[in-house]
């Protein structure tokens, strides 16, 4: 049947009935366009007055420099963030915490730590993080003082003027409030908030002004019984402040501050949790580890025996397959992190002599290509590659990767 | 038919018939095992006596300490290298261009960019790198010198006393030699050599020792018309050296160095190839061309109209989001490579404040999410974070792929 004889099949009645089709189908059409215009409005109505809630996007110009607004996120385990008026909104407290810390590494692994802690409570798919809004610098400062005549609120022990083992040591030294907010109706809410403790292992005083500085160690008891009775106080403080409810969940990280001398920063020990109300429950152990590698000295002694002794012996034929790779030694380290005897992270920073940009890229694709035969699968490792020339180069891997990319930088 | 009539069926001359075939199976399946037999033999002896054939893997100590072997390969954009006695096998000339540079950007941009430029002339699939083993440390140190009674080898001009525009520069800055290897019957084997000849376009020298720095201009053309001299007298003095066969292909590439205070390095502007004997082929130009963002004054004007103009424009797009996430500004500047109008890679440079580590891994994320909406896609990509505090992060991706990863470093 060709194309002619097909019209010519078609007849009168046909005809009608395709009209009556149409009409119908019309209507329909027309009904789906009014709902999808009124989805619309509402869609923008929310978008435009309160929180944007689209995921995986970026909400950047179009929504105004006014109200609050969140990030979009990279991927699960990351969290979105809450931009007000166009800007990051930063800690009520900010820089507080920061300059009371002698240890680099003692703020990275704190603040960052309390960020992947807080995973486990309140979850980067149903919670927004957004930088303690609560806490203030002032307050923070009074807090963080010794108590005294002019500043009741100190939660460190009053100066009782004694220069030895009897001299009551500074036992907090920083404090640190992150907020977790749910999108509810297109608004933010207050869905819980982490408090971090960072205690003191040991203290520096002088004696007399401008005099040598004086280490006080602070026993592990100590520390852990103040710990605990600060936490109590200030979460109790919290919930007399504004906007906070009684039955919003604080939940509180205690954090053990490594000596600002060492190379690795601290570790969280335990946690706690107030559901509702004053009351803290009972405390959880917290069981982090950071292990500088190589192990120096007695890894060997069975009594002694490290959690990370396997990974050390791997680390240590990774070093020596790296240092034969130019024909003058690179120093090789490593900082590992353990939550309950697993590692968790591993940083290995490489110094060598480099005399040319062809050996540094050479040098870094060699690493790349070796590290999956010596160095941990399944965790994030980074390796840092510097030169005394200023050169330097990254090779990295993400957990869920166990392929390592290389990045090469100049001086900058 | 089933199974037992099938059975049946079977005569007797049938089954001598099926002796007969396996026999022949028999010796057929002899002969193969032993030409694998022999073909293992001969591939172990060469892999053991001479070069390791394997591609992808990296060969470490099975072979031994003495002999010559490469490293595997990451992936087919990059080289193979060189490993010999166990050690990298470091250039003869190791030290020496790198000691005559005060821009760091022009030792990376040039020595990376040879590398790159050689992709072109002898592909990673087919040849393996080598750093240069012909030129070693003096004679380098002689053809880089001025010719003089003592140095007759000097490639720049003699000192001619002046101390204004009429004194003879400094024109050839630094020499660098890639050799480009094949594997052949499991031995390495000189397949290439690229000579990278590095041309100043600004000369610094003092009118009395220990005196002021003057700095003296050399045009396009004395640079240009210079080095197709020098590069012919090199090309020259190569072919009479041990080892290098009259027919292996040499390749130069010039190079215009960027003046010391540049903060960009500097581009290739021409090659040229011998494929045998003395004599150069014609010069083929290179249009490189390195651009600062965000470019700067008269970009408006159509008659200076710059390749990088719409880059130039989602720049600073991109600038303006970037500044606007925390209350105080950060400061953005770029590095775009080009290469016939097109760009290569570009280098990016966030500098800012920091008060805590979640600001930097916010906004390192942050970062993360709103580059692929300004930045070119298909090429890589660093971008480097830094802030005074000595945090860092680098969000980076590589061409291949228009996803960032960030990685976040703590100070080292």
């Amino acid at each position: 049947m060709n194309c002619a004889q097909l019209l010519h099949g078609v007849e009168k009645g046909d005809i009608m009935q395709s009209y009556n089709k149409w009409i119908k189908w019309g209507l329909g059409a027309l009904a789906i366009l009014a709902l999808i215009g009124i989805l619309v409005f509402f869609g923008n109505y929310f978008s435009k007055n309160n929180v944007d809630n689209s995921h995986d996007t970026v909400t950047t110009k179009s929504n105004g420099k006014n109200g609050v607004q969140v990030t979009g996120k990279t991927n699960n385990s990351n969290y979105k963030t809450v931009i007000k008026n166009g800007h990051y909104l930063t800690s009520k407290a900010r820089g507080v915490t920061a300059s009371k810390n002698n240890n680099q590494f003692n703020i990275i692994s704190f603040e960052n730590g309390l960020l992947d802690f807080s995973k486990d409570h309140f979850s980067p798919s149903d919670y927004v993080f957004q930088e303690g809004q609560y806490l203030d610098s002032n307050t923070a400062n009074d807090w963080l003082g010794r108590k005294s005549k002019d500043n009741p609120n100190g939660l460190n022990p009053n100066d009782n003027k004694k220069t030895d083992s009897s001299r009551n040591p500074i036992y907090l030294q920083t404090i640190e409030e992150q907020d977790y907010m749910k999108q509810k109706d297109g608004k933010l809410e207050l869905g819980g908030i982490v408090l971090g403790l960072g205690m003191n292992t040991e203290d520096t005083y002088q004696k007399e002004q401008y005099g040598a500085n004086f280490v006080q160690k602070i026993s592990a008891e100590d520390r852990v019984a103040q710990g605990k009775e600060m936490a109590q106080e200030v979460v109790q403080r919290y919930r007399k402040m504004n906007g906070i409810s009684n039955d919003v969940p604080i939940v509180v990280a205690m954090y053990a501050q490594a000596p600002d001398d060492s190379l690795a920063g601290g570790n969280f020990y335990s946690w706690n949790k107030s559901a509702s109300g004053d009351k803290l429950g009972n405390w959880n152990k917290l069981n982090y580890k950071t292990v500088t590698l190589p192990i120096q000295g007695s890894q060997d002694d069975p009594n002694q025996k490290s959690p990370a002794a396997d990974l050390n012996k791997s680390f240590t034929n990774f070093t020596n397959n790296v240092q034969n790779f130019f024909p003058n030694l690179s120093s090789v380290t490593g900082q590992a992190t353990y939550k309950d005897s697993q590692v968790k992270e591993l940083n290995v920073t490489i110094s060598t002599q480099f005399y040319s940009a062809t050996e540094i890229t050479n040098f870094a694709n060699y690493v790349a290509q070796v590290a999956p035969n010596y160095l941990p699968k399944g965790v994030p490792v980074k390796i840092s590659i510097s030169s005394s020339s200023n050169m330097q180069a990254y090779v990295t891997k993400q957990a869920n990767d166990d392929k390592y990319t290389t990045t090469i930088l100049g001086n900058n």
